[in-house]
């Protein structure tokens, strides 16, 4: 049985190599690549898997989820610019892949191990990434 | 080839252990232990996995697959107190992962048994779970 | 300029008129008379209209409607069972129409009067009430 | 890591087996077999599984899937008329799990071959179909 | 206060001016002028303005329009050929903004003076028309 | 008749009054005052009101309407910082009202006068701001 929580937050970021020249990065970034920074209102699926609980009825209380996804991951991001001001992006590019990857090695240390965890990432209503930690 | 219809029904319910106190109850269910119940627009994504007919050029007709899903869901659940309408769940907590399993085994009871079943019920719009019998 | 703070809520709620037989209120109210309750997702945009402040660029700040909103509607209406926890309704059928008037004139009192006021309340997906006072 | 760019196309079809009468095609395909065709906006995810490219942070660049859908896909079948503008079609009835199928084999011949390629493809909000070549 | 019932309905179109040559419909018309015509799924909203109803609770019952939406709307453009079944395009380009007038002037007709009336009309989820009679 | 046509974009922006301390930022702007900025998938509706052109069947061609918003809306504040990178907020904080103004100002002098024109503007899926020049 899988369970879902679904929360928003919202982040600038920019995405650059800092190996490459300006011309390397605006070939391969585009827009993206923008000194100045540019931002998206992130949409992100937690996915559980996990046996039911029959006293609760619940795989996981989803209230609990809702308060980890909060403290880990909202209090992070949200009104953040990912490459300044979280550490987790400071040599790691802020794509959505790079995100994904973050956001689940952060929650998998905080959910016990008969859980396994998908998670489910929108930058925008087009573009989207999933990560189930292989 | 995997092919889906989605539907919606309206029900209430209330979440409780009837072994427990009402204290213990409100710690573990909250607002969802509300003894005079509360609702919600479930949302339906019932998923058949199987060979495309040659002659039709569908898995299944979903206007078939929609007619089960009137007969056996939404005449069933659309309208209901899971809680007192429902002899499902006279024994069972009504939590999206119970009602996912019970409208699991009422559909798989339904199909031919060369398809695969699987369905996706959303509760809110950020609280989602998915079964497929395993 | 129009604002607008988007809510979710959910209920339980049954319409039926006391001063009718069971028959009339099934034919009027069909399903929806079920003497058990059924509930509702209940989506709620709240649109304010009036000038922008200069010094914030805000028309009101939507934290403080958010917290407004959280405060008088979601505190009285979540988890709730409209017919028999709500004095609001206690004389009052608890249609998408009714609710929409009623929390008009809750959030109409906890506004400046320098603000117009409407209220849209989607019951389903399909279904939708608008209410401004008039 | 699965990452997954989203477009739309709207198209007219009309589903008919041409070795069947009329009136079994009306029985079988219902309003479906109208033989002035109807249409759809459609809505197609294009997923591709792969490992992430350390430079770029990218497991595939979206602006190139993007290029390649508009070329491969858009071009193709948008505003087109699927059984009389397509040789797709030529003796292929356009059931949304046939689309799938040949947008699918186009993809597949686009892509290279360390990616898995998977496609979801929407005829109606209500009805959905998935396929990854098997 | 105004209220809303939501349908969708899937037909094909081509838009052509049969007083212009091919090339001037293809420039002003673009790919919507493809002879073999393409498709939507329209979604229609349809507001009502009018006195809530004491008895009931109603504006209007919303199961009668949904019935007259039905037997008007549905019945008449779902899974048809604009251009080809349906006589009220017969002299008139089916526009988004000619199918509003065209379903307005029907509806009209089927409910009470009481009622002000106003149709909303999605071709694609990125173009809508909007039209109350005026 | 109304016609509207749905575009997105994402920019990167801060909230704050450079009268102000920064205590007084972050207590009227709360997280919106990061100095490093953060984001936002902005969703804009445009919404024209005029007569049809019976030639075309068309209020406005939402193709041109198309190409006016993204040679003046897109390349100006798609992946852009507004308060570093748009001279129109170099004075003017650009919450989603008056980011509103701004977009209604530039595509009011790029529509002939027999228009009215109204802005739609969502800047997260709870938050939406409209402004018609009043």
């Amino acid at each position: 049985m899988k369970v879902c929580r679904r929360i928003t937050f919202n982040s600038a970021h920019r995405l650059f190599n800092s190996h490459w020249s300006d011309e390397k990065n605006l070939e391969v970034f585009g827009k993206c690549s923008n000194p100045n920074f540019h931002g998206h209102n992130y949409v992100l699926e937690t996915w559980i898997d996990g046996p039911i609980d029959q006293e609760t009825g619940y795989v996981i209380d989803l209230k609990k989820l809702k308060d980890i996804l909060n403290d880990e991951i909202s209090e992070r991001f949200d009104h953040r610019n990912l490459n300044l001001d979280c550490p987790e992006f400071a040599e790691l590019k802020p794509s959505a892949e790079n995100i994904a990857v973050v956001i689940w090695n952060i929650l998998r240390s905080k959910l016990e191990t008969k859980f396994s965890l998908s998670v489910k990432l929108w930058e925008t209503e087009n573009n989207v990434v999933e990560y189930n930690g292989i």
